[in-house]
Formats: C-alpha cells, sequence, structure tokens
C-alpha cells in the first residue's frame, strides 16, 4: 500500500487534513449552519417537474454561461437590497467556495497575498493555499469586532491583492459596519471580497454591502443559496460585482461548471423565495431566544446576524463539546478557546440544546475571573 | 463602465478569451462531441423519482466524500476492464475539468511543470495556467501519434510533475498503445494522468489504461460521464488511481464540491449503464461510416477511437468551416491548419453532414501536393 509520502505531493499539502466538520451520529446536527426547516410542498412539487424538463436533456452540455440563473439571482439581489444589480454584475458556481476560488485564481495566485480578519471564514486561508495565495491574518479585538483605523493601516502595509471580509462574520455571528467596509476598500488596491453568506440572517437596520457596489469596480459580494434559502445540498453560490469583474472570472471559469440540474434547480427555489425566507424569521427567533437564555447559565455570546451563536465562556471548550455530543447534541468547536458555535434551527433543536447545556454549564464552570 | 484592464487582474490573464467552442445557431451542432441519443424512458422516469428523493433533503448538505457514487463508478470500472478497482481508488468531481484541476492542484502549482502532448485537449494547458503550473508542449510525428522513444526522452530532460496522455486522443482520435503509456511512467517521477474521456468508444482490443494501474501509484486514468454515457449536462467527472492519490485530492477539493442533485442523478444513470451504452456502437458505426465517405471526396481522416473524426485536408479549413455553417452544420475548428473536427452522432446528422461536405469539397479542395 502507497503512502501519501511516497506520491509527489506539493511540499506545503503534506501533513494536512481534509477539510471539513467532524461528522459523529447524533441526534441533533447543529454544526454546520444548515436549515432545519424542510422545503415547501410546492417548491418541491415544482423542483421536480423542472429537474425532469432538465433530465430530457442532459445529454447536452449546459448554458455555459447561466444566463437565466444570472438574471433570476440579479432580480433577487435588486429586489431585496434596493439596489439595482444587472445580470452582467452576477456570477455563480458550485457553492461560494468555488466563487471564491475564482477570485483567487484571477486576482491571487502564486506571489499574491490574500489577507482576512481571523477568526473567519475557515475556508478563506484553506482557498488561498489551494491558489498558491499567500495568506495574511488581519487582527481583530478581543471582541471579535474590527478595529476600522488598524485594520485599514495594516492594509495600507501589507498591500494584499485580496481582502476577505465575512458580514456577518463566520464563527462570531456579527455584521460589520458599511464605514468599516467603505474605509477598508479605500485602503486597497486589490479586490475587496464581502462574504455574505449569511446576511439574510442579520439583525433589522442591517444593510448589504450590495448598496456600495455603485463607483467600487474592485468590490465583490459574495452570497450563496446553502443557508437563507434552505439549499445546501444544491451547492449554489454567487456573486455581484462590477461586470468587469465577472469578465476576470470567466477567464479562470471551468467551461459548463454548472450541471443542467443546477442550473434549473436554482431557478425554481429563486421562484419560490418568499416561501424559502419564510423561514428565516423563525429562525432568528430561535437565534435570539438561544442568546437570552444564555446569562442565566453563566454564559454569554457573540452578538449574531446569523443563523448561529458563538456562545462561551468555557474552561475546556472541547470538554464541552463532548459533554454535549454525549446528550446527542452536535455543536461545532471552531478551535476558539473558550467558545463553542451552534446553529440555530427548530424550536425542538434549540430546546434539546438549551436543556442539554444547561445540565452541561452545571459541571463545566466557565473561566475563573474572565 | 470599468473595463478588465482597470483591474488588479493576474498579469497571464491579461488579453486572454474564455475558452470555450463558438456556438453560432446552426441545425446540426456537431462541435462538441456530445451524444445525441436522448436519453432512455426508463433512465428518465428513475430519475425523475431520485431526484425527487434527493430533493427533499436538499437542505442539507450532501455527502461530502460522495461514498455511494463512488462504489458505483467503481463497480462500473471494474465490470468493464477486467481490472479490480475499489471506491478507495476512485474520486468523482464536477466534469473531468474539475478532476484535472484537483490533480494540478495538489501534484502541479506554482513552481511545478506539466506536460501534454499538443495538439490534445485544449483544458490541460488552460487548467495548468489556472493552477499556476508551468506548461511544456510534449512532441507528436506529424502523423499526431506519440514517438514512445523520443517523448519518453522529452520527459527524462524536463522532468515534469504532471504529464497528460489523452487516449483516445482529443482533437485527433487515436488511442495511445498501453506500451507506450507503461514507457512514459517509466520515464516520470511525476504524476501521469491518462485522460480516457473516449474510451467507451475506442475500437475493438484497445484496453484501457486501467489495466495498469497495479504497482503504479503515480499513473490516474480520467473518464467522464459527458461521453458515452450522454449526460454532458450532468457534469461528473471521474478518475481512478492508488488510494494515497485519492487521499491528496482530498486535501485540494472544496468541501462539498458535488451536489446531492449530481450525486443522485449519477447514481441513477450508472443503474442503467446497459442502456446508456447501447448507442455506442450505434455512434461508432456512424464514425466509421464518416472515415469511409472521406477517400471518395478527395479527403482522409486521422484513425479515430472515438466519437469523432479529424478529417481534412484543406488549403483553407477555416473557409470550409464556414461554408459548412452555411449549409447548417456546425463542426469545430481545433486550430489544426488543414483540419476539421466532426462529432459522430445520428445517421440524420452523419447524412447531413457528408451531404454539406460533398457540396463544400467539390469548390474547396485540399492543399497541393500533399
Amino acid at each position: 500500500m502507497t503512502s501519501l509520502e511516497e506520491l509527489p505531493l506539493r511540499p506545503e499539502l503534506r501533513g494536512r487534513s481534509p477539510y471539513g466538520a467532524p461528522q459523529p451520529p447524533a441526534t441533533h446536527r447543529l454544526n454546520t449552519n444548515e436549515n432545519p426547516h424542510p422545503l415547501p410542498a410546492d417548491l418541491l412539487a415544482d423542483l421536480g417537474a423542472a429537474l425532469g424538463r432538465a433530465a430530457l436533456e442532459l445529454n447536452r452540455y449546459p448554458d455555459r454561461d447561466a444566463v437565466a440563473l444570472r438574471a433570476d439571482l440579479a432580480a433577487y439581489l435588486t429586489r431585496t437590497s434596493g439596489e439595482t444589480v444587472t445580470p452582467q454584475q452576477v456570477w455563480a458556481a458550485n457553492g461560494s467556495n468555488e466563487v471564491l476560488q475564482q477570485v483567487l485564481q484571477a486576482f491571487g495566485g502564486a506571489g499574491r497575498t490574500a489577507l482576512g480578519f481571523t477568526p473567519s471564514y475557515s475556508m478563506h486561508p484553506i482557498l488561498a493555499a489551494g491558489t498558491g495565495t499567500t495568506w495574511v491574518d488581519g487582527h481583530r479585538r478581543a471582541d471579535f469586532t474590527i478595529d476600522t483605523a488598524a485594520a485599514a493601516q495594516q492594509i495600507r502595509e501589507t498591500a494584499p491583492d485580496v481582502v476577505f471580509v465575512t458580514s456577518p462574520n463566520n464563527p462570531t455571528g456579527t455584521a460589520v459596519a458599511l464605514e468599516t467596509i467603505e474605509q477598508l476598500y479605500a485602503a486597497t488596491t486589490g479586490v475587496l471580497v464581502v462574504d455574505e453568506a449569511y446576511t439574510e440572517f442579520a439583525r433589522a437596520g442591517t444593510p448589504s454591502a450590495l448598496t456600495l457596489l455603485p463607483g467600487r469596480p474592485r468590490l465583490i459580494v459574495s452570497r450563496t443559496m446553502s443557508k437563507a434559502f434552505g439549499m445546501a445540498g444544491l451547492r449554489l453560490g454567487y456573486l455581484a460585482a462590477d461586470p468587469a469583474v465577472v469578465d476576470a472570472l470567466q477567464l479562470v471559469r471551468l467551461p459548463y461548471h454548472l450541471s443542467s440540474l443546477t442550473q434549473a434547480a436554482a431557478r425554481t427555489a429563486l421562484a419560490h423565495t418568499d416561501a424559502l425566507l419564510a423561514t428565516v424569521d423563525a429562525v432568528k427567533a430561535q437565534r435570539d431566544r438561544i442568546v437570552a437564555a444564555l446569562p442565566g447559565m453563566g454564559l454569554t455570546s457573540v452578538p449574531s446576524d446569523a443563523n448561529f451563536v458563538l456562545f462561551g465562556r468555557f474552561a475546556d471548550a472541547p470538554a464541552v463539546w463532548r459533554a454535549l455530543l454525549e446528550r446527542g447534541v452536535l455543536v461545532r468547536d471552531v478551535g476558539l478557546p473558550g467558545w463553542l458555535r451552534v446553529t440555530a434551527g427548530t424550536a425542538e433543536e434549540t430546546e434539546a440544546f438549551l436543556t442539554a447545556l444547561g445540565e452541561v454549564a452545571r459541571i463545566q464552570p466557565g473561566p475563573e475571573g474572565d
């Protein structure tokens, strides 16, 4: 049997492990920020019909430019942001991971640098590594917020080619003020990616960075249908930016990267936007319920605009993770000492989580004097 | 309006155009080697049911490791090659383009080199560029065959990290002898990728490079469901190799890269393998009919083991391409002076192509003295 060490693997990959949340069996799976609400029956019926129609032509290559899907995505963004977004400003791929990988292939890559404010979406540095882009950790305050002046200063000093700002941030949950994004954009000569995967869950009065697109050709706003739309299994990520950015991505995209089934299913889901997003308020209510219950257990959380809560603090977060799992509740240890992340889903899931956490908190007290 | 030149694009991408065949309107589309036969009714019914079941769980992430699909692909390869291929030896992605991109991310990349024998699948150098891998053109004889001794010598001198051999080759059509692959493997210290996208169309007695896998941990055999399986719209490419190669690819693959719909549809198609591959003999008969008709028009072809024919020679191949298009027949100008490529499809398509070519050949004679 051959070992990985015997293959001519790139040296920087040696000793690494594949990315992905551990998936031990559990009754309540609150570790990957899925939307637990089943898809509406009307949508399922329409999906069946649309996929059946697409299957009739499966022997033909799909629309290489996904023109109709991009128009539907542009219409959704325009309707929800109040900012006019054209189809020429939209690009889509198999999950926002592929969208962001293409951004790095076009604007990052070997000899270039990407900067993101750690802790944030852990795929950003992995995508940088996969495209040969040097990664620089941006600084955050101890409360996980971005110090705008310090961040702009770090960007000016580092001169990265790609800057990532996740808003709402993952795994901490807090949205970033538009004023911060404006100032970081002004500080960089590279492209600035605002990863808005969780934006539909933001608290009232949190505008999207889409409203900053006019006059900012190096600004990119990425989105996904995996979270608020409840379509994680579909793998559909997308972005809005200047049409010139979309032209750039078409130089590095794999031809026919989006299958006919993906395009048909995404368009069908977008036609049911209102029904799908009807679950968002229910999820936000569960999130706020979790946040409200924590102080009673001697715990706290980071302000959340997402469908998850970063909660703590614990003297031994991995021990709490295991204790919750023993009670059938799987949450995510994101590697931040003292903190764990839990997905907000159904009322039943919240109930199970809070009950288990109540038991665990009694036996696993928080860190002393902190 | 911002132009691409104003963006901080990677310098080597400046001035490039997106990859893809021109798609002018035409009655007979014989330019992308699709399988024109409609999918069997039984398969369409099963696809509808399977996709409907998958849609019920679309709010959940797909199986990150595509375990069941890889087992089905391994069973297909085992049954058709006579070589035992285990699920641990198989990896799948959104089209063989993504499979090969992952191979280059793991074994190529910045500071590394890939070599392929030009003319061949034009995505290989594009994938190299997209991953920062330096590309080296390997030599072929004037008749497009590979001179094994010279190729092995070039590999030893160049020491590429990744070697591509397309068999049957695209756009020329001819399969490569296993003895050649064995000797090129022995000559390289990198990985050797045999791209077998068209292998199901090979003439009788042409074994797959799968039979060479035992004892060759740096050998990779890639396949697709786009051609013989007639599932170009599905975007499902895969490979077989040593399990350690699959371990390496899992370090660079995007998590959850294969959607639930893709996995379900591919598994359903594989359950109908015999019905799908029943079209292969019909396509091969049309290919052989095209080959047989060419000499009567004063034309020739390159020996084909694929579902297409490289035909010529013409004094002005682009003029012939346009003249065929004017007659409703779209073929591919692959940029080889004197040659064009035509997809073998249905009997009606062959009829239309040969009729149009007969007219054109009378007004566009071949090159003198050649």
